[in-house]
């Protein structure tokens, strides 16, 4: 089964990746793009066929590994293979 | 309106992080977990109403920034203001 799991900055949490990104799209003339933010995309395949046990794997992995839940939030997709 | 937009590696390229969050993960016990891939996830916000106005300024963005059309490809929602 295909997952695709986005991983986003808390809102609040300053991110300088994101602000440096929108001052370059500023000086390339994209002037109204505005709050850029700057997340992670994992993807991966997950030998598992039943979707509620895949989620606990996945979630269990996102909170140990793959997210920082202190900054982060996360959430994700589940697909067809 | 928001916009999102995913930034992956192109098939066939190597991407070292993801075969480490691969071993890492497999290190942890998920050993069900494989061909990890590791993209990025830009959001933001973009003022212009028209839909088809926006996708022609975040595609050039894309080209001319937050990708490298070398070994990237990207693809973008729009989503509700």
């Amino acid at each position: 089964m295909k997952v695709s799991i986005q991983v986003r900055l808390k809102n609040g949490i300053l991110d300088p990746q994101g602000k440096t990104v929108n001052n370059a799209l500023h000086h390339l003339g994209f002037k109204n793009i505005q709050n850029v933010r700057i997340g992670k995309l994992i993807e991966f395949d997950i030998r598992e066929a039943d979707k509620k046990k895949a989620s606990v794997i996945i979630e269990d992995a996102c909170k140990k590994l793959l997210s920082n839940p202190v900054i982060e939030d996360f959430s994700y997709v589940l697909g067809e293979d």
